[in-house]
């Protein structure tokens, strides 16, 4: 959106896989007066979002939550699980699986990275071999990456790699589709609080359980530091100044999620990622991300020939208002993704579909126009069992 | 603030320092829609508070943004300075300066500190001594520590040690005492958001001049890895999603503070510094932070024989609405702090000390009446030259 183009007035539309749209009522508590982070005002609030994020992440282990970015997280257990010179297998099928590898290797890992074609999933029995193989104790990977909307089945990859600790990034996922962090064994999940759980960037999540806990090194973070973060956090005293209206922001959302249920919004998203898939297929668009159920994160679109993807981007934003998400690295220009994580509706994912076809067709590519924003519709109506 | 006690609608005020009170016009910038990091929108917002910045750390090089607390800024200058085993100096006057000595241990380092009882300054002959015998290359200090309320002069420790790097926590003074960055020479300048930055909590700053970035370590965090921080900010795309709501917040406050001038500012805290010393004294309480004009971010005073300190500022929160700060470690009990740093004005000064002596009165203490408020009044208005 840019704003010598688009005056102040002109609606924005955000449909990005992170940030994603927060609703008023969660924007609005971040507006709230200033406490202080040791009074009895914010406590109330932190014991109860502590509480509610053991729910979303369906843990009775403890939820340690920072602030900062998904990344503090995803160092966190990189910093708090392994010594320097250890040999760590990654997983990576995209973008932030690579960004697993460069946190190890800063941190002075034997990184063994079991990679895949950006787009295709990770076989779960190929992992457990090379897991076995190397004898790495810990196991790093995505459940979504939000580059190529690939959800991998991480409770298949926990059962694969056994007693190796396995590390899952669910900054994309988390609400979004189901993670059963206590009944699949997973051991340590981390995420972020600007994509499924509908809230401002800033805060940053890791659950960590006590058999976890035990097998943690000598932290090389003090930020980032496990115990330390833990031990606070027991005492509801913050290890440091904590975002506390983001804390704010982000108790509303999960009260809003949880009042829903969970399990509603697992359906919600299988649906919305069938009504972005039917869209894009209408208009007779190719398809990047899977073209299954499994891709309720983000739908990535191939760009027609003939179209360059950034100026369709920007064209997008500047013409309309419209946010999308490019390609990383070498997909940027050839693809282009549409989040429908968090707070989204059927109407988001039609207006979404509407605005790429006009633009498409602004731009000069023969698209099919009208079919995609009924298909949209149909298929969100379809019935989901998850 | 206990809610079983206030009602809702009963009025809060805060009196620590940090989180500060933020304005209102603050705060509703954190309420305004959510917009992609990378999309133009937020791209202005994210480059005028980069330049703000440099113009309240008073330097033209980089002040790098992270989305953390100030310890996460903290510790940045230790994982990008640094080398396991290397000798450092750390100058201790307070509990912050045991942040920096936990921080350097927890890298490794040969840490040899400077430690001064707790409300006394440091002395920076000495200081440059130590540094000089030691062979140190890098010196750690507070400007403020906010637990004594003790201001160094930091001009005069740069001065003292000569060649070696010096970074300076300056997280509860940038912006309410003169700190001339690059005038003074100050190699590393560390902040924080929430205190007179007058912004909530989340964000943290490290200015790092070319010579100082020549002179880093291979960064032991990823995510507080300088180069990879610096090379992203240049482009004007964070390398990791950052606080969106919080940078516009940031970028408002700065906004202010600056449109009525960084000197005004000083100016202020003076007198605020001024007032607050004057009513603690004119009640015939004891101080515990300096008697001088150097006392102007937070003012802490003894707890009256015969009264317990945690008492007193449960009873402030429980049946006034009024937060002020405990004293840290030993001091806890023994001492309060009434901040005044920030979005302070001499009615704010006033309130604490008419709470205070309304307080100490209703537990018991023989108090002066009466005679606190005028003379905050009285000595808010002498006159200052900065």
């Amino acid at each position: 959106m840019c704003s010598h183009r688009l005056t102040l007035v002109e609606k924005r539309y955000l449909f990005t896989p992170g940030p994603t749209p927060v609703p008023p009522e969660v924007l609005a508590a971040a507006a709230e007066p200033m406490v202080h982070h040791r009074g009895a005002d914010f406590r109330e609030v932190y014991a109860r979002t502590l509480g509610r994020l053991k729910e979303v992440f369906r843990t009775e282990s403890d939820v340690l939550l920072f602030t900062a970015s998904g990344s503090g997280a995803m160092e966190s257990a990189v910093a708090n699980l392994c010594a320097p010179g250890e040999r760590v297998v990654v997983v990576s099928h995209g973008a932030f699986g690579e960004r697993w590898v460069a946190i190890c290797e800063q941190h002075g890992l034997d990184v063994e990275a079991v990679r895949y074609e950006w787009g295709e999933a990770p076989d779960a029995d190929e992992v457990g071999a090379v897991v076995r193989q190397s004898g790495a104790g810990v196991v790093l990977c995505q459940q979504s990456d939000t580059s190529t909307g690939v959800v991998a089945d991480v409770r298949a990859l926990k059962a694969a790699v056994g007693a190796a600790t396995l590390v899952v990034d669910a900054i994309s996922s988390l609400g979004a589709v189901p993670l059963e962090t206590d009944a699949w064994g997973i051991d340590v999940v981390v995420s972020g609080s600007q994509k499924a759980l509908m809230s401002p960037p800033g805060l940053a999540m890791a659950s960590v359980p006590p058999h976890v806990l035990e097998r943690a090194k000598p932290s090389r973070s003090f930020y980032f530091d496990w115990p330390r973060n833990k031990r606070a956090q027991d005492a509801l005293d913050a290890a440091f100044t904590p975002a506390v209206s983001l804390v704010r922001s982000l108790d509303v959302a999960l009260g809003l999620i949880l009042d829903d249920g969970l399990d509603a919004a697992f359906v919600r998203h299988v649906r919305l990622g069938r009504a972005a898939r039917a869209g894009v297929k209408a208009m007779g668009l190719e398809l990047f991300s899977p073209d299954d159920d499994s891709a309720a994160v983000v739908t990535a679109a191939r760009v027609p020939e003939g179209v360059d993807g950034t100026a369709l981007l920007a064209h997008l934003r500047e013409a309309h208002g419209v946010t999308l998400a490019p390609g990383h690295a070498h997909l940027k220009g050839k693809i282009f993704r549409i989040g429908h994580i968090g707070w989204f509706d059927v109407f988001d994912i039609a207006s979404a579909l509407a605005a790429i076809e006009l633009s498409l067709t602004e731009l000069g590519a023969h698209i099919e126009r009208g079919v995609a924003v009924a298909r949209v519709f149909e298929a969100f109506e379809t019935k989901v069992t998850v």
